[in-house]
Protein backbone atom coordinates (compact mmCIF):
# COMPACT_ATOMS: atom_id res chain seq x y z
CA UNK A 1 0.00 0.00 0.00
CA UNK A 2 1.45 3.44 -0.87
CA UNK A 3 1.75 5.60 1.78
CA UNK A 4 1.23 9.05 1.09
CA UNK A 5 1.93 12.54 2.94
CA UNK A 6 0.25 15.73 1.97
CA UNK A 7 0.91 18.81 3.98
CA UNK A 8 -2.00 21.49 4.74
CA UNK A 9 -2.28 24.70 6.40
CA UNK A 10 -4.85 27.72 6.10
CA UNK A 11 -5.51 29.06 2.37
CA UNK A 12 -4.50 25.39 1.23
CA UNK A 13 -6.40 24.64 -1.82
CA UNK A 14 -9.71 22.85 -1.11
CA UNK A 15 -10.22 21.16 -4.46
CA UNK A 16 -6.33 19.95 -4.94
CA UNK A 17 -6.52 18.77 -1.12
CA UNK A 18 -9.60 16.56 -1.93
CA UNK A 19 -9.62 15.37 -4.97
CA UNK A 20 -6.05 14.29 -4.86
CA UNK A 21 -6.78 12.91 -0.84
CA UNK A 22 -9.77 10.86 -2.28
CA UNK A 23 -8.46 9.84 -5.26
CA UNK A 24 -5.65 7.85 -3.76
CA UNK A 25 -7.74 6.77 -1.53
CA UNK A 26 -9.77 5.19 -4.17
CA UNK A 27 -6.39 3.33 -5.27
CA UNK A 28 -6.37 1.49 -1.72
CA UNK A 29 -3.48 4.02 -0.67
CA UNK A 30 -3.15 5.23 2.84
CA UNK A 31 -3.14 9.09 2.61
CA UNK A 32 -2.71 11.54 5.53
CA UNK A 33 -3.95 15.11 5.77
CA UNK A 34 -0.85 16.62 7.67
CA UNK A 35 -1.85 19.46 9.49
CA UNK A 36 0.90 21.85 10.08
CA UNK A 37 -0.44 23.49 13.16
CA UNK A 38 -1.01 20.21 15.10
CA UNK A 39 -4.79 18.90 14.69
CA UNK A 40 -7.01 22.25 14.35
CA UNK A 41 -8.72 22.75 11.25
CA UNK A 42 -7.69 24.03 8.58
CA UNK A 43 -9.84 27.16 6.68
CA UNK A 44 -8.63 26.54 2.99
CA UNK A 45 -8.77 28.87 0.25
CA UNK A 46 -12.67 29.28 -0.37
CA UNK A 47 -13.43 28.47 3.39
CA UNK A 48 -13.97 24.99 3.51
CA UNK A 49 -13.02 23.65 6.79
CA UNK A 50 -10.82 20.58 6.69
CA UNK A 51 -9.50 18.76 10.01
CA UNK A 52 -6.06 17.25 9.35
CA UNK A 53 -5.74 13.42 9.57
CA UNK A 54 -2.92 13.95 12.17
CA UNK A 55 -0.42 16.26 13.49
CA UNK A 56 2.92 16.66 11.24
CA UNK A 57 5.10 16.28 13.92
CA UNK A 58 3.81 12.87 15.23
CA UNK A 59 4.54 11.37 11.77
CA UNK A 60 7.23 9.25 10.85
CA UNK A 61 7.88 11.21 7.82
CA UNK A 62 10.60 9.07 6.06
CA UNK A 63 8.02 5.78 6.41
CA UNK A 64 5.70 7.66 3.61
CA UNK A 65 6.21 6.67 -0.34
CA UNK A 66 4.79 10.01 -1.72
CA UNK A 67 4.75 13.79 -0.70
CA UNK A 68 2.01 15.45 -2.57
CA UNK A 69 2.07 19.26 -2.23
CA UNK A 70 -1.63 20.92 -2.97
CA UNK A 71 -1.41 24.70 -3.37
CA UNK A 72 -3.45 27.36 -2.88
CA UNK A 73 -0.99 31.01 -2.30
CA UNK A 74 -1.82 30.84 1.39
CA UNK A 75 -1.09 27.17 2.11
CA UNK A 76 2.01 27.42 -0.51
CA UNK A 77 3.54 30.56 1.92
CA UNK A 78 2.97 27.79 4.61
CA UNK A 79 4.78 25.19 3.05
CA UNK A 80 7.68 27.40 2.02
CA UNK A 81 8.18 28.84 5.44
CA UNK A 82 8.22 25.29 7.38
CA UNK A 83 11.20 24.33 7.93
CA UNK A 84 10.13 20.60 8.11
CA UNK A 85 8.49 20.74 5.27
CA UNK A 86 11.15 21.87 2.83
CA UNK A 87 13.90 19.51 5.09
CA UNK A 88 11.27 16.94 4.00
CA UNK A 89 11.14 18.17 0.01
CA UNK A 90 14.73 18.62 0.12
CA UNK A 91 15.63 14.12 1.90
CA UNK A 92 12.66 12.98 -0.73
CA UNK A 93 14.16 14.47 -3.60
CA UNK A 94 17.86 12.90 -2.30
CA UNK A 95 16.21 9.79 -1.77
CA UNK A 96 14.25 9.51 -4.85
CA UNK A 97 11.46 9.05 -3.33
CA UNK A 98 8.39 10.89 -5.55
CA UNK A 99 6.86 14.42 -4.97
CA UNK A 100 3.82 15.76 -6.52
CA UNK A 101 3.28 19.66 -6.15
CA UNK A 102 0.21 21.16 -7.91
CA UNK A 103 -1.22 24.98 -8.94
CA UNK A 104 1.59 27.53 -6.62
CA UNK A 105 3.07 24.56 -5.06
CA UNK A 106 5.61 23.97 -7.00
CA UNK A 107 7.03 27.20 -5.49
CA UNK A 108 7.68 25.28 -2.03
CA UNK A 109 9.81 22.64 -4.31
CA UNK A 110 11.60 25.85 -6.14
CA UNK A 111 12.21 27.40 -2.54
CA UNK A 112 13.68 23.77 -1.16
CA UNK A 113 16.06 24.23 -4.27
CA UNK A 114 14.83 20.29 -5.90
CA UNK A 115 13.66 22.45 -9.04
CA UNK A 116 16.46 23.45 -10.55
CA UNK A 117 17.12 22.01 -13.63
CA UNK A 118 13.79 20.39 -13.91
CA UNK A 119 10.70 20.51 -16.18
CA UNK A 120 7.50 21.64 -14.48
CA UNK A 121 4.33 23.25 -14.48
CA UNK A 122 2.42 25.40 -12.07
CA UNK A 123 -0.68 27.89 -12.00
CA UNK A 124 0.30 30.66 -14.60
CA UNK A 125 1.87 33.25 -13.67
CA UNK A 126 3.41 31.65 -10.09
CA UNK A 127 6.64 30.95 -12.37
CA UNK A 128 7.55 33.96 -11.86
CA UNK A 129 8.01 34.32 -8.79
CA UNK A 130 10.53 31.72 -9.66
CA UNK A 131 12.19 33.58 -11.91
CA UNK A 132 11.50 31.16 -14.57
CA UNK A 133 9.88 31.68 -17.98
CA UNK A 134 10.15 27.63 -19.43
CA UNK A 135 6.24 26.90 -17.70
CA UNK A 136 5.09 24.20 -19.54
CA UNK A 137 1.68 24.68 -20.71
CA UNK A 138 1.23 20.46 -20.32
CA UNK A 139 -1.72 19.93 -17.57
CA UNK A 140 0.74 17.26 -15.53
CA UNK A 141 4.57 17.45 -16.03
CA UNK A 142 6.71 14.67 -14.81
CA UNK A 143 11.06 14.75 -14.52
CA UNK A 144 12.16 11.67 -12.58
CA UNK A 145 10.95 11.46 -9.38
CA UNK A 146 9.23 15.22 -9.43
CA UNK A 147 5.78 15.07 -10.59
CA UNK A 148 3.49 18.99 -10.90
CA UNK A 149 0.25 20.15 -12.29
CA UNK A 150 -1.35 23.48 -12.86
CA UNK A 151 -4.64 23.85 -10.98
CA UNK A 152 -7.95 23.02 -9.26
CA UNK A 153 -9.06 21.64 -12.97
CA UNK A 154 -6.19 19.42 -13.11
CA UNK A 155 -6.08 17.89 -9.90
CA UNK A 156 -7.93 14.73 -11.29
CA UNK A 157 -5.34 14.06 -13.90
CA UNK A 158 -2.51 14.53 -11.52
CA UNK A 159 -4.15 12.07 -9.08
CA UNK A 160 -4.70 9.62 -11.34
CA UNK A 161 -1.19 9.93 -12.96
CA UNK A 162 0.42 9.34 -9.64
CA UNK A 163 -1.64 6.13 -9.35
CA UNK A 164 -0.52 5.20 -12.94
CA UNK A 165 3.26 6.01 -11.92
CA UNK A 166 2.83 3.35 -9.07
CA UNK A 167 0.38 0.95 -9.76
CA UNK A 168 0.10 0.80 -13.40
CA UNK A 169 -1.89 2.35 -15.89
CA UNK A 170 -5.05 -0.32 -15.28
CA UNK A 171 -5.31 0.74 -11.83
CA UNK A 172 -5.49 4.15 -13.01
CA UNK A 173 -8.36 3.65 -15.30
CA UNK A 174 -10.37 1.56 -12.83
CA UNK A 175 -10.38 4.53 -9.99
CA UNK A 176 -11.26 6.80 -13.46
CA UNK A 177 -13.91 5.12 -14.05
CA UNK A 178 -15.26 4.80 -10.90
CA UNK A 179 -15.05 8.72 -10.75
CA UNK A 180 -16.99 8.76 -14.10
CA UNK A 181 -14.40 11.05 -15.23
CA UNK B 1 -25.74 37.36 -5.19
CA UNK B 2 -26.53 33.78 -5.15
CA UNK B 3 -27.52 32.23 -1.74
CA UNK B 4 -26.85 27.98 -2.40
CA UNK B 5 -27.46 25.66 0.27
CA UNK B 6 -25.93 22.57 0.67
CA UNK B 7 -26.72 19.79 3.32
CA UNK B 8 -23.79 17.95 4.60
CA UNK B 9 -23.76 14.40 6.72
CA UNK B 10 -21.57 11.31 7.25
CA UNK B 11 -20.92 9.53 3.63
CA UNK B 12 -21.04 12.56 1.40
CA UNK B 13 -18.83 12.35 -1.47
CA UNK B 14 -16.23 14.69 -0.44
CA UNK B 15 -14.69 15.38 -3.85
CA UNK B 16 -18.86 16.67 -5.02
CA UNK B 17 -18.95 18.82 -1.82
CA UNK B 18 -16.09 20.41 -2.06
CA UNK B 19 -15.64 21.03 -5.75
CA UNK B 20 -18.97 22.64 -5.63
CA UNK B 21 -18.75 24.62 -2.62
CA UNK B 22 -15.20 26.00 -3.89
CA UNK B 23 -16.13 26.89 -7.54
CA UNK B 24 -19.45 28.36 -6.50
CA UNK B 25 -17.63 30.57 -3.98
CA UNK B 26 -15.01 31.58 -7.12
CA UNK B 27 -18.34 33.08 -8.76
CA UNK B 28 -18.96 35.08 -5.80
CA UNK B 29 -21.54 33.19 -4.10
CA UNK B 30 -22.88 32.89 -0.53
CA UNK B 31 -22.51 29.12 0.03
CA UNK B 32 -23.59 27.30 3.03
CA UNK B 33 -22.53 23.59 4.05
CA UNK B 34 -25.46 22.69 6.46
CA UNK B 35 -24.40 19.94 8.68
CA UNK B 36 -27.68 17.46 9.45
CA UNK B 37 -26.01 16.62 12.57
CA UNK B 38 -25.59 20.42 14.22
CA UNK B 39 -21.99 21.31 13.51
CA UNK B 40 -20.06 18.36 14.09
CA UNK B 41 -17.15 17.33 12.05
CA UNK B 42 -18.53 15.51 9.56
CA UNK B 43 -16.58 12.35 8.22
CA UNK B 44 -17.03 12.07 4.08
CA UNK B 45 -17.32 8.81 1.99
CA UNK B 46 -13.24 8.82 1.83
CA UNK B 47 -12.44 9.72 5.38
CA UNK B 48 -12.42 13.86 4.87
CA UNK B 49 -13.37 15.40 7.71
CA UNK B 50 -15.42 18.53 6.91
CA UNK B 51 -16.60 20.95 9.56
CA UNK B 52 -19.71 22.31 8.01
CA UNK B 53 -20.29 26.29 8.21
CA UNK B 54 -23.97 26.19 9.81
CA UNK B 55 -26.70 23.98 11.95
CA UNK B 56 -29.25 22.73 9.08
CA UNK B 57 -31.65 23.77 11.89
CA UNK B 58 -30.64 27.59 12.71
CA UNK B 59 -30.79 28.91 8.86
CA UNK B 60 -33.52 30.34 7.21
CA UNK B 61 -34.11 27.46 4.55
CA UNK B 62 -36.10 29.68 2.28
CA UNK B 63 -33.84 32.69 1.70
CA UNK B 64 -31.61 30.31 -0.28
CA UNK B 65 -32.06 30.42 -4.49
CA UNK B 66 -30.39 26.93 -5.21
CA UNK B 67 -30.23 23.81 -2.96
CA UNK B 68 -27.31 21.21 -4.09
CA UNK B 69 -27.25 17.35 -2.95
CA UNK B 70 -23.62 15.75 -2.93
CA UNK B 71 -23.95 11.77 -3.36
CA UNK B 72 -21.99 9.58 -1.81
CA UNK B 73 -24.21 6.71 -0.56
CA UNK B 74 -24.14 7.32 3.65
CA UNK B 75 -24.64 10.94 2.67
CA UNK B 76 -27.50 10.59 0.45
CA UNK B 77 -29.35 7.93 3.09
CA UNK B 78 -29.05 10.83 4.99
CA UNK B 79 -30.96 13.14 2.63
CA UNK B 80 -33.36 10.46 2.01
CA UNK B 81 -34.05 9.73 5.75
CA UNK B 82 -34.00 13.68 6.97
CA UNK B 83 -37.55 14.74 6.92
CA UNK B 84 -36.26 18.39 6.60
CA UNK B 85 -34.43 18.10 3.90
CA UNK B 86 -37.28 15.79 1.71
CA UNK B 87 -39.51 18.66 2.72
CA UNK B 88 -37.31 21.12 1.38
CA UNK B 89 -36.47 19.35 -1.59
CA UNK B 90 -40.62 19.95 -2.36
CA UNK B 91 -41.21 23.15 -1.57
CA UNK B 92 -38.36 24.29 -3.50
CA UNK B 93 -39.61 22.47 -6.45
CA UNK B 94 -43.13 23.74 -5.96
CA UNK B 95 -41.56 27.40 -5.63
CA UNK B 96 -39.36 26.53 -9.36
CA UNK B 97 -36.62 27.24 -7.52
CA UNK B 98 -33.05 25.13 -8.78
CA UNK B 99 -32.29 22.04 -7.09
CA UNK B 100 -28.86 20.20 -7.97
CA UNK B 101 -27.84 16.71 -7.18
CA UNK B 102 -25.31 14.72 -8.25
CA UNK B 103 -24.10 11.07 -8.05
CA UNK B 104 -26.23 8.93 -5.67
CA UNK B 105 -27.93 11.98 -4.32
CA UNK B 106 -30.90 12.19 -7.36
CA UNK B 107 -32.38 9.41 -5.29
CA UNK B 108 -33.22 11.51 -2.69
CA UNK B 109 -35.06 13.79 -5.29
CA UNK B 110 -36.71 10.26 -5.93
CA UNK B 111 -37.92 10.15 -2.55
CA UNK B 112 -39.17 13.08 -2.35
CA UNK B 113 -41.34 12.57 -5.56
CA UNK B 114 -39.89 15.85 -7.55
CA UNK B 115 -38.43 13.90 -10.09
CA UNK B 116 -41.38 11.55 -11.57
CA UNK B 117 -41.65 12.27 -15.05
CA UNK B 118 -38.30 14.43 -15.27
CA UNK B 119 -35.18 13.60 -17.49
CA UNK B 120 -32.51 13.05 -15.04
CA UNK B 121 -28.57 11.62 -14.86
CA UNK B 122 -26.85 9.64 -11.82
CA UNK B 123 -24.67 7.52 -10.80
CA UNK B 124 -24.48 4.79 -12.79
CA UNK B 125 -26.94 1.97 -11.47
CA UNK B 126 -28.51 4.20 -9.32
CA UNK B 127 -31.34 4.50 -11.26
CA UNK B 128 -32.12 0.83 -10.53
CA UNK B 129 -32.92 1.59 -6.72
CA UNK B 130 -35.71 4.37 -8.64
CA UNK B 131 -36.70 1.07 -10.64
CA UNK B 132 -35.81 3.29 -13.58
CA UNK B 133 -34.22 2.55 -16.86
CA UNK B 134 -34.23 6.19 -18.40
CA UNK B 135 -30.98 7.39 -16.79
CA UNK B 136 -29.25 10.04 -19.02
CA UNK B 137 -25.47 9.59 -20.31
CA UNK B 138 -24.78 13.18 -20.30
CA UNK B 139 -22.79 14.20 -17.58
CA UNK B 140 -25.24 17.09 -16.78
CA UNK B 141 -28.80 16.80 -17.19
CA UNK B 142 -31.12 19.95 -16.92
CA UNK B 143 -35.19 20.01 -16.17
CA UNK B 144 -36.83 22.45 -16.00
CA UNK B 145 -35.13 23.69 -12.32
CA UNK B 146 -33.95 20.48 -11.64
CA UNK B 147 -30.05 19.82 -12.46
CA UNK B 148 -28.57 16.52 -11.88
CA UNK B 149 -25.02 15.18 -12.92
CA UNK B 150 -23.29 11.89 -12.51
CA UNK B 151 -20.52 12.01 -10.42
CA UNK B 152 -16.77 13.19 -8.72
CA UNK B 153 -15.71 13.67 -12.28
CA UNK B 154 -18.28 15.49 -13.52
CA UNK B 155 -18.31 17.87 -10.55
CA UNK B 156 -17.01 20.68 -12.45
CA UNK B 157 -18.95 20.74 -14.86
CA UNK B 158 -21.67 20.08 -12.84
CA UNK B 159 -20.79 23.62 -10.76
CA UNK B 160 -19.72 25.61 -14.26
CA UNK B 161 -23.16 24.99 -15.59
CA UNK B 162 -24.75 25.86 -12.02
CA UNK B 163 -22.74 29.07 -12.54
CA UNK B 164 -24.03 29.73 -16.05
CA UNK B 165 -28.02 28.84 -14.85
CA UNK B 166 -27.62 31.90 -12.68
CA UNK B 167 -25.34 34.45 -13.97
CA UNK B 168 -24.72 33.49 -17.64
CA UNK B 169 -22.07 31.65 -19.62
CA UNK B 170 -19.05 34.45 -19.34
CA UNK B 171 -19.58 34.00 -15.76
CA UNK B 172 -19.16 30.73 -15.56
CA UNK B 173 -16.39 30.52 -18.57
CA UNK B 174 -14.24 33.47 -16.39
CA UNK B 175 -14.27 30.85 -13.00
CA UNK B 176 -13.29 27.55 -15.39
CA UNK B 177 -11.05 29.70 -16.62
CA UNK B 178 -9.65 30.44 -12.86
CA UNK B 179 -9.53 26.38 -12.28
CA UNK B 180 -7.54 26.00 -15.17
CA UNK B 181 -10.56 23.44 -16.37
Amino acid sequence: MIRTLIPIADGCEEIETVVVADTLRRAGWDVVLAGLRGIAPVTASRKVKIIPDARWEELDLLSFDLLVLPGGSGGTKALCEHDGVQETIRIFDIEEKRIGAICAAPLALHKAGVLKGRAFTCYPGVEKEMRRSDRSGEPVVIDRNIVTSQGPGTAFVFALKLIELFDGADAAEKVRNGLIY
